[in-house]
C-alpha cells in the first residue's frame, strides 16, 4: 500500500533533502528511520526537493509498503527513530494514483528575514538578516513582475536539471509582519534555486538598487549572468504544498511556522493540535 | 573607565554562562572578543548566571578598560569577533558605582512551552515541549503561593552557593500566547536551578497529579527531596534585568524575543531599530 506523510525539518545541518554519498541529507535520515521502522526497502518519493541549509514545516513524502499500521504509530515510530531537527507531522493511506511529486499541483515557499542593526543571536540559521532599511512595498510592487507562466532561466542555477525553464507563480508577495518581512511565493512548481534568486533580485529592490522595470528587464533576458546573487538559505521554508482535494491530505496537522506560534488569531491550530 | 554590554545568546551550545576549564561557556567567548578588541585583559561581571542550555535575550555584563571608543563601534566590534550565537545589542559608559551583579534589582526569566501531540523539528533548544495537556490556569493560580520573600530551599540545586536561600519573587504568571505556553518570574535574584525547579514544580500541577496545596507543602518544607524533577533548560531565557534608573542603561535596545518577533502590536522595535 501507498502511504503519505507529512514532514518538518530544521535544514541547518543537513546537505538538502536529496540523498547524498555521506548521507547527510534529511532523506538519508528518513531512510534510516523507515528501514529500521519498516524492516524493508522503500523509496522516498517528495513533492520538493530543498536545497542545503532550507527548512520545511510541510513537506509531504510518499512510499510503498506492506507493513500495515495505524497512522499515529506511523507518526510516533518514526519520530522515536528520526533525529530532533525531523518530525513526521502526519501519515495517511493514499491511493496508488498519488504521488507526492508530481500530483503536486503546487508549492509554497516563505522566506522569514528580520531587519535590524544587529544580526539575531537567536534562530541562527531559521531566519535571514539585513542590517539595512529594506523598501517592502517596493520588493512587493515590483514582485508582481514576476506573477505568470514565464521562462525564468534567469532565476535557474547551473545546475539545474529540469527539462523546461518554465513555470508558472501564482501569487507572490512581501509584507512586514511585526519586525518580520515575509516573502511568500506560490508556484505550480520550482527551478533549482529559483526562491533563492527571486529573492536575491528583490533585495536589490527593497535595498534602491534595481527598479522594476530592471526587474523586468532580468526577467526577460533569460540570463542568470543578469541577475543579482543567489540569497541565502538561512530563513527559507516549505511551507505548503497542495494538492487534488480527492486525496484528502491532513494538510491542517502541519506543523505551524515559529513566527505564527505566538499568533493568538490563529485558533485553528489549538483546536486542531488536540 | 567602566563599560556595560547588552547581550543576548543562544545558550544551546554552551556550558552555561560562567568561564569554564574547556573555555565553552558565553563568559569564554565573550571574554576572547573583548581581548581581542580592546588588547587588554578584563575581568567581567554580569546580571545573572545562566545554566548550561539557558539563553538570553537582555544578560548585563559590565567591565573596566582604559579603551575609548564610541558606544557603536564597541557592538560592532564585539560581534564581528563573536560567534553567530552571541550578540551584543548595546554598549555605555557607566559611572564605577554601577555593578552588573550587585546593582541589579531584579532578574525576569521567560519560559517557552509548546503543547502538542507531535515534538517541533524547529527552535529544538530554544523551545520546551510537552505532548500532555496542560491546566495553565490552575499553574497560573498555584504559583502565587510563590510571590513573596520566602526560604527556597526546597527549589534550591545541591550545588548552590548562594549565603542565603531568601529570595523574594515579585511576580510570577502561566498564560497560553497562541500555541504557546509562557511562564515568566520577576525576583530580585534567583537561587541556583530556582527557575528550573519551579517550572517542575509547575508541570506537576499543569498536569493534574499536584495540588496549590502540595506546592505550598513543598515550598513550606524547605526539603529539595520533596520537590518535583528540574524542568529542562530549552525554552529557557533571561529575558530583562532591571536597575535604578539613574544609570540609564538602554534595555529597550534588547534584543525582541523570536516568540514577539512577528507581533504587530509590539511598534517599539520597528521604532528603536533604526
Amino acid at each position: 500500500m501507498r502511504i503519505a506523510l507529512g514532514l518538518s525539518y530544521d535544514g541547518s545541518n543537513f546537505n538538502g533533502w536529496q540523498t547524498q554519498p555521506d548521507g547527510m541529507s534529511v532523506q538519508d535520515e528518513l531512510q534510516r528511520a523507515l528501514t529500521e521502522f519498516t524492516k524493508q526497502p522503500s523509496t522516498i518519493w517528495c513533492a520538493g526537493r530543498t536545497d542545503a541549509g532550507v527548512h520545511a514545516t510541510a513537506q509531504v513524502i510518499h512510499l510503498d509498503t506492506t507493513v500495515n499500521r495505524a497512522a499515529q504509530n506511523w507518526v510516533r515510530g518514526l519520530n522515536s527513530l528520526l533525529p530532533k531537527s525531523i518530525a513526521v507531522q502526519w501519515a495517511i493511506n493514499v491511493p496508488d494514483t498519488f504521488n507526492a511529486r508530481f500530483s503536486a499541483i503546487s508549492r509554497q515557499y516563505t522566506y522569514v528575514l528580520i531587519e535590524h542593526s544587529v544580526r539575531p543571536a537567536h534562530l541562527n540559521n531559521l531566519i535571514a538578516w539585513s542590517h539595512q532599511r529594506l523598501d517592502v512595498l517596493s520588493m512587493h510592487h515590483a514582485a508582481q513582475t514576476l506573477v505568470g507562466t514565464h521562462d525564468f532561466s534567469a532565476f535557474r542555477s547551473a545546475q539545474c536539471q529540469a527539462a523546461s525553464p518554465i513555470r508558472a507563480v501564482h501569487t507572490i508577495s512581501v509584507e512586514r509582519k511585526g519586525a518580520l518581512i515575509l516573502m511568500q511565493i506560490c508556484a505550480n512548481a520550482f527551478l533549482h534555486h529559483m526562491v533563492r534568486n527571486i529573492m536575491g533580485s528583490l533585495m536589490q529592490i527593497g535595498k534602491g538598487k534595481w527598479t522594476s522595470e530592471k526587474l523586468a528587464t532580468v526577467l526577460n533576458s533569460r540570463d542568470r549572468k543578469q541577475n543579482a546573487r543567489t540569497f541565502e538559505p538561512n530563513g527559507l521554508y516549505l511551507t505548503a504544498v497542495s494538492y487534488p482535494p480527492e486525496f484528502n491530505l491532513p494538510t491542517e496537522n502541519n506543523a505551524l511556522p515559529w513566527w505564527q506560534l505566538a499568533d493568538e488569531t490563529d485558533s485553528c491550530y489549538a483546536t486542531h493540535a488536540h
